[in-house]
């Protein structure tokens, strides 16, 4: 099953648009796994288990394991969800962007060290930086087109042709890199008419869109912006605001991961 | 020291302008180094002896160390160059690109972990995925702006108020993201008319320039194109023409590397 179906499937599946996105910042982690060899696979184990009925995927944010020399524990998170909870895609955030040979050992990297299902990766190289991820028929390349952060639009909104950047970016990949129908683009819920621009530029490819959550991005206008006829088409992430759910009476930080997993969820499936 | 003036005593040290880009492949290590669990380090470790007083930097591309879970290769390395020749930079070049919690913790991979003195950066999200590296005072920031690939062009050469978008950003990171000091950009050696452009609008600022060696970028063209006033402000980057140049009689591997190194530092030379 190559990565599109196998996201379609989880969005049936649980019902939700949700991705779950990890972020393990150790200054953030409940005491207990602080200091700790593991201690952040531990983490990530048990919010994946708390949440894998209810997230469409899972998105280890790279950054956060490669500060610490935490590789190991990533692959060890990679393993456990595909042994665990197979059906549930693993989006590896890495951003990547290089040259052919480069290119190529990155998405070893992302696809044979830590199985990923999908890699995000930078368009700025351009087509032959993306190309030798599409040698993997089975996975994703998820293309950066409009982020949630303001210096987003120092170039992403440059005019081009009449038209900002970001979207030339997403007309390029609905053209001519997705080709094989492995491609999916990066648009940011800080601004949901630049969302309904992209969807009206690529169709039915699906949107991964950070900045909900902490980020304060609203969720209806992204839900209504983003979504395809088929009320789907879209993988809404949140990171810290689940990660680091403040607990209620009763509840450990697990539950609150799922409590505000499964609200964030249905207040996404509210507007689909 | 700082990045620069670290970098400008190399230059002045070695009479060098170039730089040794460290892209171990495994298919392609001399057959003591292969299949043993260190081999990538003691590699890298006699290329560096062969060449520290050639080169006016070192380059290590991440991602032959990640594709093959060799982190803990590359930090031996960062410390051995620091140990053994302080006063030759390391570059990382894992062109990360990010937002700005994110960024951050890409920053202490690179500067803490690693010990690089600079590390290459993309544009494409903007000012705030660049500022993180900032903190890190004594350290630079290598912004890619035109790459030595053929896709470069699909994005960097769109034009933007009349300018290529490559050109926009060398004046953006002059004008604006350079206010520390702390900057240089990645130019391609593929093209060296676009060198000089960059060179009239981002003043004394250093360029990388990959592209020369195996990707067959003119010398000549490159350094009278890309020369300060001063005759030097390039790290012109070779990797696999000198890590795996074929020895000839009596040489091993790091001779080889070394005479390759050495005959390049005085291709540039004449020229500057």
């Amino acid at each position: 099953m190559n990565f599109i179906n196998k996201l379609n499937a989880a969005w049936a599946a649980n019902d939700s648009l949700l991705c779950v996105g990890l972020d393990p910042d150790m200054d953030r982690l409940p005491a207990q796994f602080r200091g700790t060899p593991d201690g952040i696979y531990h983490f990530c184990k048990e919010i994946i288990d708390a949440t894998a009925d209810l997230a469409c995927a899972f998105k280890p944010q790279i950054a956060y394991f490669a500060a610490l020399g935490a590789e190991g524990q990533l692959e060890r998170i990679g393993a456990y969800l595909r042994d665990r909870h197979p059906h549930i895609p693993l989006i590896l955030d890495s951003k990547r962007g290089d040259i052919g040979a480069t290119a190529k050992q990155y998405a070893r990297e992302a696809y044979d060290r830590y199985g990923a299902d999908a890699v995000t990766v930078s368009p700025y190289m351009g087509a032959d930086s993306v190309e030798p991820y599409m040698e993997w028929r089975d996975r994703g390349v998820i293309v950066l087109c409009r982020t949630s952060n303001q210096g987003g639009s120092d170039l992403q909104f440059l005019e081009v042709n009449g038209k900002p950047l970001y979207q030339h970016v997403a007309q390029l990949v609905a053209d001519k890199w997705n080709s094989n129908g492995q491609c999916a683009l990066v648009v940011g819920a800080t601004f949901p008419e630049e969302i309904r621009a992209v969807r009206a530029i690529v169709g039915e490819m699906p949107l991964l869109i950070p900045g909900i959550g902490a980020q304060g991005g609203d969720i209806e206008a992204t839900v209504r912006a983003g979504r395809t006829d088929a009320g789907a088409g879209m993988m809404i992430n949140s990171s810290r605001a689940i990660l680091y759910a403040t607990p209620q009476a009763g509840e450990d930080f697990a539950q609150a991961a799922r409590r505000v997993a499964d609200e964030t969820r249905h207040a996404i499936n509210a507007h689909r």
